[in-house]
């Protein structure tokens, strides 16, 4: 606790994003003395805009309102690379670069994972449930009640997986293993 | 020719983009009293960058500079819905929501043309070479030497296409929805 820490001082704020074709999520992490807190998150539902480009354009917007009001120094996409079809693989393309784009335009450097990357740097297991990355998730960032929406959650979860991949040396305490020793009545199978 | 004409004073600017991931073409087209005159077009190559993200930032800022440069009242994209396999259609769709998200970003509007339409439009044939396509454009725009770069040849094709369509009594079918309408046996699933 007394130690002396070269980045007490520095505050980073990572963006996550997991953009999709019916809603996408995002959540707001300020990172300080190796502190995460959690700043913002939800998700915007997309399925209501009949038209796909009016969903790129609200796609947009809301990275670019984020950006704007939070100036991010990173921006976490939770990027699949395989998908069931060509034709919803294109779609989700174009929304990964709508999103990308609006990071681009302001220069804010974005880094992508795949949902299994993420599932592991989060739980430990790249298999995990959505439910136990999200109580995970909870205990991470103290957050009382359980996120409803698992879109918001793993936009949560690609940017805490962007911190732990850039701390990586710094190992924190919160493993999949310890979490398990300290919820033992949590956890299924 | 004699006729009176209520649109004869307008000009119109249209922009024909052809997204690739190793090419991306473009073209800058001018009506003006039903005539066709081409400003400019082009191919930027991306093959030479290396990573990901700096092609799709080179994209966008491309787009964003032809509309900062000539101010198009309307932006065609040459889009391919289907596609050999879910990885190329993703990369594929971020090139493609990249060059949309430029556009919305200035708020021009776009529509959306499959190849075989483009090629159906320009030459009366939508099973059309891209030879064919070519020398047609070549006549339509009085353009003396033959184009070589064929992306930079489909997104003028792209851009005539738009202006025959704007022009036509018969409003075409370039949503999403309707593609698949209209084609249903090349949708999977």
């Amino acid at each position: 606790m007394a130690k002396i820490d070269k980045n007490r001082d520095k505050e980073v704020i990572v963006v996550g994003l997991d953009p999709g074709t019916r809603f996408m999520g995002f959540a707001v992490l300020m990172i300080k003395n190796q502190q995460m807190a959690l700043l913002q998150f939800g998700v915007i539902h997309l399925h209501k805009y009949a038209n796909h480009e009016l969903k790129l354009k609200k796609v947009f917007d809301k990275v670019s309102n984020i950006i704007d009001e939070f100036s991010p120094d990173e921006i976490a996409l939770e990027a699949p690379f395989y998908g069931k079809n060509v034709q919803s693989m294109l779609k989700l393309g174009r929304a990964q670069g709508v999103a990308m784009a609006a990071a681009l335009a302001k220069e804010v450097p974005i880094s992508e994972y795949a949902p299994k990357k993420v599932k592991q740097s989060v739980t430990g297991n790249g298999n995990a449930s959505k439910e136990q990355v999200s109580h995970m998730l909870q205990t991470l960032l103290n957050i009382k009640e359980a996120p409803k929406m698992f879109d918001a959650t793993d936009a949560l979860a690609v940017a805490v997986c962007h911190h732990f991949q850039k701390n990586s040396i710094v190992k924190t305490s919160k493993s999949w293993k310890s979490f398990i020793a300290e919820n033992p009545g949590r956890i299924k199978g």
